[in-house]
């Protein structure tokens, strides 16, 4: 098979990436590891930034979620006493929408037969080859048979785990890292959310958020130390800890209902430099993760994407070399100030092990000064809305 | 000897208090361990916020601070490769004056005996007495006499290591800390300062901050590591550091000259709680230390005087006790949020010995979304020049 641009991995980012250069006429094939059932059944964030939505506009593909997606105008971070709202429309102008990663995913998924995005889904051991070189090509298994795409370029949209940001040598890749010492347990319930906005909040017992994906279906978080077993953790066990640290006005107005799904998921902050490597370009999680704190990742995902598909676009359809050998500097700029955002407000927010009274002591005095400052909630809110392309 | 308020120490939360109290018609005597040349031969911050030149405007002590004070519209933070100028004037409204600690001591000193404030120098052994009671009493000894005072109440203005702090019992005290892993060696020398604004630098060999008393006295300072040897810093050595660390620009117009004083002073954050204890009351460096980036140090002790002042005005002149029974929880409020302030712009500014490539990439990138956000700065700003009473 030949085509201009091989995408490896078909989440998010690839598909997003697939339809803008399909929508300039550039031809496209996306490998996907997983099948679609697979793919949609990750449970995954649900905040998104105008960048996403913007690129879901431009693409023709945000009926459902103008229809579906619940604008947000705030979010609230709780000290265990008060909710300190951040007033993230009044103090930017601008508007978050919670509509699932899923559900982006599916509208994504579901228009590619009629864009004439192919995906060739359940393919196996998966290789990029040639970098260096204008003629790389990509080999996988599909069905058993071994296969090769021959591409201009490779977009390496295959997440923390996947092949391609491993093909960057070690002497030319750098990597930026922090682990922390907790996860978070995540439950899912077909119950109305707490509170109309999201709840951040830094109790005692540990960080809990109170989040949601519709009007009758909510998502809440509570942090667990590393290593902690799910099966310790049976649905009644986590409402009672999220009644304690969500505080008592939104544990008031919390419904309990048998959890759809359950997992633990570990906090990292992750930055692979350079997102560029001859002809392959890395974007979104293949590149780099943050913490879910501040709901970055898809969001980051997408400005790659946007960024990647205007160097392609530019490449293919006016000749133009500079998007292409700008992209790693330009996303990296952005997404280091992204990284900056989720490490301070996990920093913030949760509990960490090894801390001493006086790091305790200055969360409490920085959610104090947040809600005395104007400023300093327009920092957040800002960062929160996404900072400038 | 009997008086209504001891003030133990007469550096300038001592002096300051004294004077407002007097100029209320309360009666007051200060103890101070040193002789006047001790006093004034210490080395301390120069830039004041308006709660401190409000302080001596009201006392009609800031005939000379004005004249020979220097407005500042503005800092700088420097980041190896450009400086990131904090807009302070543009952004807040407001100014800091920048004139030595030791002047603004000199003057209230010099006002002493005109305005009938009582200064006992080189009194040795102080210690408070009988703080649960309404009678406390202070000992000490004067030319080897062993003396006592009697008052209503007991100002511990005596710094760090100073005895007040300690009277308070262990079981109701609480201590929180932070020491850094580094010092500040500074110089002083008259010479005119290398830029017209301050510049705190963080370069990859360690923290260095551009600094002045006055157009014809500069003050610059090195971060360096816990125990290291002055004897080891010529002045030679100090200026070729600080011409690398500052940049190019700034050491492009640094005159080099040599030192009237040089020092290294360790970094570190300490609280006590609470700033009363039934007769005795805490202020400045007795209760809380900072980190001398930012210059929070002596403000932060006006405030508290500001606070105290008042609190104790209320009671003696209007038989109001609200005002004491508020003092710590006000006092403390403000001084959190100044720790905060003086916490992150030192963790934003020094390189620590245990950071990780992380560490170091979020200070990087906490620097540059500084320099792209008018919030961010904002933010800052209204921190430098001091939050609202």
């Amino acid at each position: 098979m030949k085509t201009s641009v091989c995408i490896i991995g078909a989440g998010p980012a690839g598909l997003l990436l697939g339809h803008l250069l399909r929508a300039a006429g550039i031809d496209t094939i996306a490998l996907e590891r997983q099948s679609p059932d697979y793919v949609l059944s990750r449970i995954r964030a649900g905040v998104l930034e105008r960048v996403t939505t913007d690129l879901m506009t431009r693409l023709g593909l945000d009926t459902r979620l103008r229809a579906e997606g619940l604008p947000h105008d705030g979010f609230n971070l709780a000290d265990g006493d008060r909710l300190i709202r951040i007033d993230v429309a009044g103090l930017t102008g601008q508007q978050v929408i919670v509509y699932g990663q899923t559900e982006l995913t599916r509208d994504l998924m579901e228009a590619a037969p009629r864009r004439g995005l192919e995906i060739i889904y359940e393919a196996g051991d998966v290789a990029a080859h040639d970098l260096e070189s204008d003629t790389p090509y990509v080999t996988f298994t599909k069905d058993g048979v071994e296969q090769r795409i021959d591409a201009r370029f490779i977009a390496g949209c295959d997440g923390f785990h996947g092949p391609s940001r491993k093909a960057v040598p070690a002497d030319i890749g750098k990597t930026y890292e922090r682990v922390y010492p907790f996860g978070w347990l995540g439950i899912l319930a077909d119950v109305p959310p707490c509170n109309h906005e999201l709840i951040y909040a830094n109790h005692e017992r540990g960080f809990a958020l109170a989040s949601m994906r519709s009007a009758t279906r909510s998502r809440y978080y509570v942090q667990v130390p590393v290593g902690e077993n799910i099966e310790d953790w049976p649905d009644e066990r986590i409402w009672d800890e999220l009644a304690i640290r969500l505080g008592p006005e939104a544990a008031g107005h919390m419904t309990r209902g048998p959890s759809i799904e359950k997992s633990i998921a570990p906090l990292r902050s992750f930055v692979f430099e350079p997102m560029r490597y001859g002809s392959l370009f890395l974007a979104g999680d293949a590149a780099h993760i943050v913490p879910p704190t501040g709901a970055k990742g898809l969001n980051l995902a997408a400005s790659d994407v946007a960024y990647l598909s205007d160097a392609l676009i530019r490449w293919f359809c006016k000749n133009d070399v500079a998007g292409i050998e700008g992209y790693s500097e330009k996303a990296l700029a952005r997404v280091w100030k992204a990284e900056r955002f989720s490490w301070s407000l996990t920093s913030l927010m949760h509990r960490f092990p090894d801390t001493d009274e006086f790091g305790r002591a200055m969360q409490v005095a920085e959610l104090s000064y947040v809600a005395s400052s104007r400023a300093m909630q327009t920092a957040i809110a800002e960062n929160y809305v996404g900072l400038p392309l």
